[in-house]
């Protein structure tokens, strides 16, 4: 029974035939900037790289670089929040530590833009937008009219905040480790996702706390490092590279993705969420 | 900041205040029979709690039970395959062992039913269905005119299976750990769902071999014993109930899964799906 479901997983990689039309060409494959990179290490060890996204969340980012650069993260910092089915929250969890000079304490409400920007859309409409897509720098997006934002999916990066009108600085992120939870859409800065390592995060224990916090400090796992790729050696630096949507590759993609090919698919699907269907990253081979 | 999406939690639980449309009267808890609760022990002292789904798909759940009677699960069988953001699988990973006398070795393809049978739907289609909405006992459904189905949300509890004709037995099953792969609606039978201690199975580490399979036995997560409730004495027996879904109470919850409530959230979704509004379930009290 090693093979169940085998089929069902190879249908969801990217077809690896030559031959389909939803195949990438090599030019498909493109860098993600080093200024985009960031990479977190944990003291077990684990890393997990963040690919942040300048685009939709400017002030927030550019806060979260500052605090990389200043090495922020590099004391007294942990992952000190792991609900089931929700979210991986990390930072500093006594909120005593000051933040770093030219930090915007509550930024703007970056939490949505001025749209439609998509190049790719998906056949169906979901609950929670009028249509949803992907940029052509491989964000996936939701709108309505023309209010376009980055949608809560797995493994997306928000930046955890108190009431209205706190936005969060930056320094407290959270990363999404169960089903999508759409209804924050619009209501939080979405500044990146976890394009690398997210299991270390999602397979952490649950905090038994109120809303998963953990109840000690010795249950949190502390962060030792955040860096920048720009600020590592060239032989350390991670190099990752997204699928461009701007071809017919990727629209045939799409729809390999809304009906999934293979003998193991019997009824297709007719559609996909947008967080079912995120777009690829890969390592630089 | 340990108040950070506490009011956004807090608005996902099910209001407390006893003046809300949506609040529950005591009469809409109502006890889940003691044959369809199944209790897996595993041997770190685990345990994770299924309710099983017989009128969905009854020849694979009658197998699971026979199985169950049987204690086939207590020897020889482990979860042996954690694939991050997809399913953890459970039951015997070597193939090797025999099945219960009366067991039907490839059952019906119980991928789907008559419908539509629901009695509160959601306001919004998804990708995947025409509506989605609740049965009278707390199952969630999905349906295209008269077809309807179990979505493949998390925590759902499907039958591993091989490629088509092959519906698997039941004695291999897995559950969903990450965004809800509803691409394997009417592609599988679903036969239940973890509704407690899936945080035992969704933090277990993710298997390294593909599909997330542990590439060695001993970083499987032995079971050592699968019960009924039924079959457990009395004082062991665990106890749970679902919310009834045919009264304006559950209706008013459907409204209030769908723009949340509460100072955290300054955007309303206008709509939910149906993985992130699953019916209510708790422990007696």
């Amino acid at each position: 029974m090693l093979n169940i479901l085998l089929a069902a997983m190879l249908a969801q990689a990217v077809p690896a035939a030559a031959t389909l039309p939803s195949d990438p060409v090599a030019a498909d494959w493109v860098a993600v900037p080093d200024d985009e990179l960031m990479v977190f290490t944990l003291a077990n060890g684990h890393r997990f790289t963040v690919r942040l996204a300048p685009r939709y969340a400017p002030v927030h980012v550019a806060n979260i670089r500052k605090l990389a650069r200043a090495h922020w993260w590099d004391a007294g910092t942990s992952v000190y929040r792991v609900q089931d089915n929700y979210v991986a929250q990390w930072g500093d969890a006594t909120e005593k530590k000051p933040l770093v000079a030219g930090v915007v304490a509550n930024p703007p409400a970056e939490y949505s833009h001025a749209g439609p920007t998509t190049l790719a859309r998906l056949s169906q409409r979901d609950p929670y937008a009028e249509w949803a897509g992907y940029s052509r720098d491989g964000w996936p997006l939701a709108g309505n009219g023309a209010t376009e934002w980055v949608p809560h999916c797995y493994g997306m990066v928000g930046v955890a905040r108190d009431l209205a009108p706190s936005t969060g600085s930056g320094a407290e992120l959270y990363t999404v480790i169960g089903h999508s939870p759409r209804a924050l859409d619009r209501n939080i800065a979405m500044v990146g996702r976890v394009i690398d390592g997210v299991e270390w995060l999602s397979s952490l224990p649950r905090g038994t706390g109120d809303l998963g916090f953990y109840k000690t400090d010795g249950e949190r796992s502390p962060i030792v490092s955040a860096r920048l790729a720009s600020e590592l050696p060239a032989a350390e630096r991670p190099n990752f590279e997204y699928r461009a949507t701007d071809n017919p590759r990727f629209v045939a993609w799409i729809a390999s993705r809304e009906n999934r090919a293979g003998p193991f698919f019997t009824v297709p699907a007719g559609g996909a969420d947008i967080c079912a269907a995120l777009p690829p990253v890969r390592k630089a081979p």
